[in-house]
């Protein structure tokens, strides 16, 4: 699969059968910038043109990547059935795991733009308050594999996308961890949702893979059941692209996107269908994927059961949540990898 | 109060004494551009600079302002003791009108940036999903009385603004109205907190006051029971600025700032402790500010009790939500303005 991203001093280059190539001979102001934003927001009919002149761009070795886009603003939905029904389970015993809404509409929320950082990114331990409340460092470091999309022809404000024409918005793919500290979302999120327990840093792959590049892995995904309102229905679809997590060196999960019960263009109409608008470069991630399997969940809480199954790894170490120094790659098949290490916190007297 | 804005074509101007001077024959570079952030950006020295050049602006008869900066990530606060309790015991009646965090830390949310708009800005009733579910238009939309505080001095990733240093980072504030439908906000805000009941606009006066306008209105205020954690430690202090609701020219409401419980001080020591950094252009507003008074309440909800007493309005007619042409204006003493009226939904079949 052709994927795009940006050179680490600007310019933006193609993958192309895993050879880098670097676009800037192309001779298109949008090539030659610090960012993907500009060739995004060119639309369709340009990156169909980009495509077919890839031949005129020159092979580099080496090359290294940086921030592929510019977020605008960076949504994250919670879309994968499984995964929301085990957050239930775990979080709310004894109760509905699905709160009313969840098969109603894709339940999301507005996570921070300026800390979206490129694969490799080294991910210091967030400190905060602890329920109690105390502070520290969090003792409940988590991943959520996540896959992101970006918004490459933006919309008017008051002019909702309707579902049918919403992936002509849409640019392409990248991998997300969304890094979430469990301990302080527990204590802060009432009533407002997330926010220092996410905010400190969520890593995206450096490449970002076109949507007309994963057309024919489109396919049938479940029945929606009950039927969504009129505005957010559609046969349901889903891309059938392989994901996995590993974590020091050791595949820890495997799981699909075709899992995810919302496709993104449902998220799209979603979230303009009150007028909202969408910009070059918001990132639309889907929230973590899981699959029905225990081996198929994405985020260590429901890998280790909030604690009460660790993972096992091959050394007779096990995990619950991220030790310092542990290093989280994920992975999906064709489209790259986002990866990341864990630092320890910088409280004062610990380093 | 000095304060700086743009005009609708580009370049920065500033209020002084009710006249609007052109400063771009200042001859600086951050003053010819179409927002405030490369001014912002250049930070304190330079802002001080430019206050005392402020005679070499030329004076502009019937200026069109636009939107005064690219907001960055906009964070919306929970700040004012009275709004809290009050939405506590309107929405969980019977139950502790707090959470349990509420005293220890500034709750908070991410909002919408890309829907950040100027005052003037036509508010067109957004549509979406109403409890049931069911679709349609709003029928509890709302105002919030907010003040926003917009980031001049960017912070660097992984490095927590220290309280007492915090101060440093903000360029100055802006009244904000952050439009809410309360009933598509109550059917989706599970357990991820406001989206599209939020998402729709946010309105922000043209123009902003620098922070070192408000030296002399810094007060101090109430106790904080219990102390909050050290990194959160201070004097308590709170700017006094009365504040009002004009709605279809009549003010229903009036209060100030010193209300609020949390300090923009406390806000950005929060917001940055887990190593998130801020930007420049970032909006950190306070939430609805009430007052301890029925009269002094920042919102509609408040104001008619979850529409159990209406607002009088002097026509005889009464208000617990916004209506189709209603316009509300509001005002910060020495600040300035923020106006918006509601325009009819485009539902399908009503226009």
């Amino acid at each position: 699969m052709i994927a795009y991203g940006v050179f680490r001093e600007g310019g933006v280059c193609a993958r192309v059968d895993g050879r880098v190539l670097d676009l800037r001979p192309l001779g298109e102001d949008a090539l030659a910038t610090r960012s993907l934003n500009a060739f995004m927001a060119r639309g369709p009919g340009f990156w169909r043109e980009t495509r077919q002149r890839l031949g005129e761009g020159v092979a580099v070795e080496d090359a290294e990547l940086g921030m592929p886009f510019e977020v605008a603003d960076y949504v994250d939905f919670f879309s994968s059935l499984h995964h929301a029904t085990n957050m239930g389970r775990m979080l709310r015993p004894g109760g509905e795991p699905l709160f009313p809404n969840w098969r109603h509409l894709p339940v999301a929320y507005h996570g921070r733009s300026g800390t979206v950082v490129p694969s490799g990114t080294p991910i210091v331990r967030p400190c905060g308050q602890r329920p109690g409340p105390e502070f520290g460092a969090s003792r409940r470091l988590d991943i959520e594999l996540e896959v992101g999309f970006v918004i490459g022809t933006p919309s008017a404000l008051g002019e909702p996308v309707p579902v049918e024409r919403a992936l002509d918005h849409v640019f392409g793919l990248v991998l997300v961890n969304d890094w979430s500290a469990r301990d302080i979302q527990a204590w802060e999120y009432q009533p407002l949702g997330p926010f220092l327990g996410k905010s400190f840093a969520t890593s995206v792959s450096h490449w970002v893979v076109p949507l007309a590049e994963l057309e024919e892995r489109r396919v049938p995904a479940g029945r929606q059941e009950p039927a969504p309102l009129p505005y957010l229905r559609g046969e349901p679809w889903a891309y059938d692209v392989a994901l996995e997590i590993e974590l020091n060196g050791t595949v820890i999960a495997r799981t699909n996107m075709r899992h995810l019960y919302w496709s993104i263009a449902q998220q799209v109409a979603h979230l303009t269908v009150n007028g909202a608008s969408v910009r070059t470069g918001d990132l639309l991630a889907t929230g973590t994927i899981s699959g029905p399997e225990r081996e198929s969940r994405g985020c260590l809480i429901e890998l280790s059961w909030n604690g009460q199954e660790p993972v096992e790894l091959p050394d007779g170490r096990t995990r619950s949540f991220l030790e310092d120094g542990d290093e989280v790659v994920l992975r999906g098949e064709g489209i790259g990898e986002v990866r990341g290490r864990i630092e320890p916190a910088s409280l004062p007297g610990t380093r």
